[in-house]
């Protein structure tokens, strides 16, 4: 049986102690979600001593099961002032798991300024002075704490941003090779780890042997049938592991649904500058590697090794979403500035997507020239220098539009948007305005239906069929989350009639449990059902669940407007 | 008849409109909530184009009532998010009456940068590029505007912090000296008057009679007894017009309320330091003026002209809550120190209770030092420079805390804390936790029965009776502020039975009407009613009702908490 893991930050004191029963069955995104509406008052202050930070491995992390290496991180946000599960790869899911922990929480705030770091061995809990890492990025301290604990530990530490208490502060987690690449990225938790003054969380599993699982050979049958529907399907075999995720940016570029220069049109002129095509002719010419994993156990391996023009590694772990952020949002289109942008990201603690939007939002502030790629990186630096321009930016798109008096501002519950516009892709655009999250494109991914053919076809132009195809991917997203599962599953999944039952095999053969799908579509009901409830205690209501009136205006090529009503979009939520 | 001055500033054309139906009888805060609550959608951006501004004079403004000048203006906080009505004293509000303007309202928003004036004369209307005033502070604008139009026109303008859009900017407009020392200050309107890229309004009632009156003896008769009761209570007799608003420095710190170094405690050490009666001693040493009204036709003359070290003017009107934000609170104890914010805010154009207490909170983030008030002087200037930290600054409290990760910011709906705390002065705490303003002194002024003794006494430490007493001040307060009356003649008429008699007397004689005090009451209810339904549409729930949970912590002297539950806050609010 798991264990739970308190670390009082404030008493630098831990505790193990069994798992509730009203914690029982839950992993992940179902164990993040259920213990911040248990143990936070909704109407905390998200950087206070009320506020909690737990990260949970899916129910699948540490058994063989393909794709299972998920960590789930959970909070208050402060970015969105509501609940809050962001999730990684890398390789702490996993060994979590492994040492039997079911959740690793971080409780309460230090009165002091001195930061410590949490190194979790298979027989030793250790909360150790840290302030000879205080200002260092995460290439920096991953790179050291490597050569102290040894390589294949599992890291996870905050940068500048997250010192900073900044609210679009990401916790970066180290990726097999040791690189800061794997991003909890959404929502500011990295400030909440920065305000409880941890810098970094160490994860040693050396000495624990596999998880005894309930039927070997049914979960080994299952498995391997998950790894050929994984490695058959078109996406999920062939396209995510030729070109990434940056395939998406032709993809959705021809489809007129890529926003560009905030928002303003769907196509970017300059779209096959920033492509997977471009980064991959980048790559046969200068090296990297095309395709990696980002957790022991993938199949897919979207991620990939980015090099500059000198040869040497720019970056890791290069989305469509980054690309789109600081390529089509922001009108830049030189690649090479645009993987910089990433790895100051990765190395300072910040989310991509809402540095990105914050930074097109900056231009329409003035405070920048559109497609200057030199000045963004710039600004970029001034977050780890903590310049009062740093901090407007290091707070995301929201804060960067209020503090320059900008009322073009692309989110929603103060998050900000992701690279697919929503009146145009309006499947996705159902997820923005309703996921209990804030505008976040993996909460429930409409782009399947409506551009990818993918679980059927929904015509992304027109509002009919949206608001369910929202509704069902969110049920199924906070499942998979909670299983610890890489959300590209559903690609395979959504098109294999045999996609869930393998699932929910896998979870039976582990455990030993009798479930059915359904009891997979009640748990991502009830997770939905926690983070909702959270919510609403802490004051949000449908008017939070709406686009900001700049998508009332027409979007070309297609000419679309956002045109969903209140009450059309409450049928997406589930209360 | 009255009309509507309607400015679109986009198009840059006026219209004068009737008066419809349904705003007849309103004037002031009634006439602005109104307003905005029809003509505003709740959910618009602040700053976009479906904001309006509407500034409208009360009833009697423009009446030779006393202190009957203050003139309203309102619309979609960028501050708040909510409705917003901030009164100011000046010429505008009785130069509008005189002229036959009910609403002044500025529509639609340019889309090109360049700024322009407007001048309301009896028989024109102009919108002049401004161009040449751009960049430029209130001091030097007003200056100048009365050089070209005359001394004794009525002037409202923005300095820098109105052109950036930012949160804390405030709208100045010129008292009977030219002095920019009146502003429409909570709650970040200048903002909005920036966004719509109007620089400054001038208004000339020259060759303005008069305005006829129904029965002109019987208002006469009731004027002369509304004087009467104003000149001999204690407060507006003897207190206000001896040391200003600064009278209670000295009186809130011996209460134990004097919240100090962000809301730590109630009592300051140099509390004697900031106090009225130090400042009336620099005054005989120094020269100045210890007693002057913000608007013809006042009698209390609270206001003063602070003069430096050097002899020459340094401030004017000088109010408590100045005093206050900028000592007490960051713990500065130079009266000069503080006096030369008072100036900057005055002239650059920002609210000094949100500019002061951003101060505070920017001390709790590390940015500077308790008690530095030359650190202070330097980061106000560096809101109109435009750097980072000064717009960080320049958007207030709220925005400054979650700029620098600092979880102890006293705001309600993003509003500023005033200077009394809110645990040791209860009735004005349940004031600042409902009014539909944000927390607003001014809103509900239960000082009075806590600690003044005026209109009963209510135990300021006891929650007993406070929710009543704010609720029926937040109803009085309305239908003075839709009068156009100072607040302060609130004391007076609290202590006099006769009171709200006169008030009415004087409308009734003005208009030629039969009201009586109930529909006086039903006035300011209706108000509320108007703004909480906005607030309503806008999204905010009874969760935005409640003080941020730094007043759950014990205060000294008197070791009282915040413990008003949602429920009990709920009875003080009216739908």
């Amino acid at each position: 049986m798991g264990k739970i893991l308190r670390i009082n930050t404030k008493q630098r004191q831990f505790v193990f102690e069994a798992v509730p029963e009203s914690l029982q069955g839950l992993g992940g995104r179902a164990l993040t979600s259920k213990m911040i509406l248990d143990e936070v008052p909704a109407t905390c202050h998200p950087l206070g001593e009320s506020n909690k930070l737990v990260l949970a491995p899916g129910l699948l992390s540490g058994t063989p099961a393909a794709n299972s290496g998920r960590l789930s991180v959970g909070g208050k946000s402060p970015l969105t002032g509501g609940i809050k599960e962001s999730n990684s790869g890398g390789l702490i899911s996993q060994k979590l798991a492994r040492l039997g922990i079911t959740a690793l929480v971080l409780e309460d705030k230090p009165e002091d300024d001195n930061y410590y770091m949490i190194v979790i061995k298979k027989d030793s809990v250790a909360l150790l002075p840290a302030d000879e890492y205080v200002g260092m990025g995460n290439y920096e301290i991953m790179e050291k704490l490597w050569a102290k604990y040894g390589k294949n530990t599992g890291i996870m530490s905050i940068g500048q941003a997250g010192e900073q208490r900044l609210k679009a502060a990401s916790m970066q987690q180290a990726d097999p090779k040791g690189r800061p690449g794997r991003a909890v990225g959404r929502g500011g938790l990295g400030a909440v780890m920065g305000s409880k003054k941890i810098k970094a969380i160490v994860v040693d599993d050396k000495g624990c042997g596999r998880i005894p699982q309930a039927d070997p050979e049914a979960f080994k049958a299952a498995n391997k049938a998950w790894v050929k529907i994984l490695r058959e399907h078109p996406v999920t075999g062939q396209g995510l592991p030729g070109l990434g995720t940056a395939v998406l940016v032709n993809v959705i570029n021809e489809a007129g649904a890529l926003p560009t220069k905030n928002f303003r049109t769907g196509r970017f002129e300059h779209a096959q500058d920033i492509s997977g095509e471009k980064m991959v002719e980048n790559m046969e010419a200068r090296g990297g590697i095309v395709s990696e994993g980002c957790h022991p156990g993938c199949v897919i391996k979207c991620s990939q090794v980015y090099h500059g023009k000198d040869g040497k590694q720019l970056t890791s772990g290069f989305e469509y979403e980054t690309l789109w952020a600081f390529g089509a949002h922001t009108m830049v289109k030189d690649l090479d500035d645009i993987a910089m942008m990433d790895r100051l990201c990765d190395d300072y603690g910040l989310d991509t997507i809402d540095t990105g939007v914050a930074l097109g939002v900056a231009m329409d502030g003035g405070l920048l020239e559109w497609g200057d790629g030199k000045a963004c990186i710039e600004l970029i630096h001034e977050v780890a220098k903590g310049t009062g321009n740093g901090k407007i930016l290091g707070n995301g798109a929201a804060f960067t539009g209020d503090a320059l008096g900008v009322d073009r501002i692309p989110v929603v519950k103060r998050q900000a948007l992701p690279a697919y516009d929503p009146r145009s892709v309006k499947g996705v655009g159902v997820t923005y305005a309703t996921t209990p999250m804030g505008a976040d494109h993996t909460a429930g991914y409409g782009v399947t239906a409506n551009i990818l053919g993918v679980g059927g076809t929904v015509d992304p132009l027109k509002k009919e069929g949206q608001v369910e195809l929202s509704k069902n991917l969110q049920v199924a997203t906070a499942a998979i989350d909670a299983a610890g599962l890489c959300l590209f599953v559903a690609f395979a999944v959504l098109d294999n009639d045999n996609g869930v039952q393998l699932i929910v095999d896998m979870l039976n053969a582990h455990y030993g449990l009798d479930l059915t799908p359904d009891d997979v579509v009640a748990l991502g009901i009830s997770i939905l059902e926690n983070e909702n409830e959270f919510n609403l205690r802490a004051g949000f209501t449908k008017k939070d669940d709406q686009l900001p009136e700049m998508f009332d205006k027409e979007f070309a090529p297609h000419n679309t407007t956002w045109d969903f009503t209140e009450e059309e979009l409450q049928v997406a939520k589930i209360f």
